[in-house]
């Protein structure tokens, strides 16, 4: 690891694409947002979360990617929107109708709006983007693909979708098994592809998301893997694990119940062969020896919107630093 | 007209139905659920209004019925819940969504359960015998039919859905004829039927509902206007105009469109051979002996729930004072 090379390779202009699942990888996502020019980046949003409920099509990762680059998010909850109202559970709940996922009054005519749409015969990608223009968001937000993919968790309590393992079990099943129903058939969008096409592509960032549940269901798709794989521009993941700890969520108990190592490394490890570079807490610098590829240092814990475009800045001038290597590295194979 | 006949004639414990559209009617069949015991009071509530939007499906005159019954009408607006919000609609507004029908953040609820529950495969009867029981509400409330009707009406800006007309228009266009599309092949209910059927039945009572709007796509189902125009029972209409003016509604001003005299006999003309018995209100007294049916007065405004329940009483001790008159003519004819 050198922090030398950080400010030396150029590409400067060059526009990256970020893949991201919910909280941890938007933020990252809003940094980029912040530091890069809006026709520079792409953020391709998981869509395995997605579900139907209540008869609408809930895409739970790219509403957390637009309220979160829309500035309207609810920091302090993690999810869902800053001063939310809650009446029409409230009412629901007095009829008898499910409540265990929670849809707040405004959040519920993101669904509505996208369920419409979808009915109409728009694609999930044209829907996404008509929401983020409505909600004056400059990035392209593109949806893994339009087609239908949904996790499906194998627990000691039974193999659950999703979100019954989320939000209604709270993750506290054992995990034996993630599996992405409908990922084999599953392509990437056109515009998704056409976004990793771009010329001017610079760089590839893997958000720290959970790579089990919120990465994995775009890698599972195999001309996903295969794009990924094939890409020339330097690739970089940032850590969601920190000192041996997620930040948020069930990554590392989920790492635990795998037998994996809950650390940088384990992570590093998981997307071998899909990244150049494994950008890690400062807090756990040590271990970028153990990685087996370039490796970047930062603070990577996001509490204010600064941090979030430090790590931003950090993880691009990671990919520049890297272009160099890579080209040649690729010039002797 | 006789108000001696009113405590006479016996009939005390039977069971009576109402027809009713949306506000004015809903009126009457609160001031009906507070005189009479639950098991002697089945509403039946026109679907004519019934509409998609927004992917649900929207019952306003049954929505009103069941909000008035169960005491959370917003008496002010005439519609919707009492202290509902309006977040969903800020926030479908700001994603373009359609904003000209209002859905208020409670009531949303009951559009996504009863639509939940349709597509489950429940008929509208089952889910809105659901709705009252969730909703504390004793007597039966019925869909006039299960099937779909749906009113036209055509004016000199076009044929167009009911609710154009009546929300995004407001009524201002002038209506020159009105169809139910979908009443010829529809069918009572079975519960609607054997409301009728009781041996203990002892009066229809026709709300103060618009004829043309609410009533009428109940009478346009040929199997509704055999049954109610076979029934053995004293059958009264309680008039929605009140000195030559309605309420509330487009109820006079589509009589004036018609041709129609705005008048209390106008009413009664257009359920001619359908009610036995005429409630007009007592300004309106003078008017009773041009009806040409047995007429009864009393004050028809209700602004209170005592008015109400007066009405629900005079109502009820109208047709008990028809009873034995009937009874006498069937047996003469």
């Amino acid at each position: 690891m050198t922090s030398a090379g950080i400010h030396a390779a150029g590409t400067a202009g060059g526009s990256y694409v970020a893949l991201c699942g919910g909280v941890g990888g938007a933020k990252l996502a809003l940094g980029l947002a912040n530091v890069l020019p809006a026709d520079k980046l792409s953020i391709i949003v998981n869509t395995g979360d997605d579900f139907e409920h209540l008869g609408l099509h809930v895409s739970p990762d790219i509403d957390t990617v637009l309220y979160t680059l829309a500035g309207l998010s609810n920091a302090e909850q993690g999810w869902g929107l800053a001063g939310e109202t809650w009446n029409f559970m409230g009412a629901l709940e007095r009829l008898g109708g499910p409540t265990w996922f929670r849809l707040g009054d405004q959040d519920l005519a993101t669904h509505i709006e996208r369920t419409e749409r979808l009915k109409r015969g728009d694609t999930l990608t044209a829907v996404t983007d008509h929401l983020r223009r409505k909600l004056g968001i400059a990035p392209a937000i593109l949806p893994m693909t339009d087609d239908p993919v949904a996790t499906f968790v194998t627990t000691d309590a039974g193999r659950l979708p999703f979100q019954s393992y989320f939000v209604a079990q709270q993750c506290r099943p054992r995990v034996t098994s993630i599996e992405f129903q409908g990922a084999a058939a599953a392509k990437p969008t056109p515009a998704a592809l056409s976004a990793l096409a771009r010329p001017d592509l610079a760089g590839l960032i893997i958000c720290p998301s959970n790579p089990w549940l919120s990465v994995d269901p775009m890698l599972a798709i195999p001309s996903w893997r295969k794009a990924l794989s094939e890409l020339h521009v330097p690739r970089v993941a940032v850590t969601p694990i920190i000192g041996g700890r997620a930040i948020k969520g069930p990554t590392a108990k989920i790492m635990s119940e795998f037998g994996l190592d809950v650390s940088a490394a384990s992570i590093a490890a998981h997307y071998r062969g899909l990244i150049d570079g494994f950008m890690l807490d400062e807090s756990d610098a040590a271990q970028s020896a153990d990685l087996g590829l370039p490796a970047m240092a930062a603070p990577t814990i996001m509490r204010t919107l600064d941090d979030r475009i430090r790590l931003a800045r950090a993880t691009i001038a990671f990919c520049r630093s890297l272009s160099g290597s890579r080209l040649v590295s690729k010039g002797t194979t």
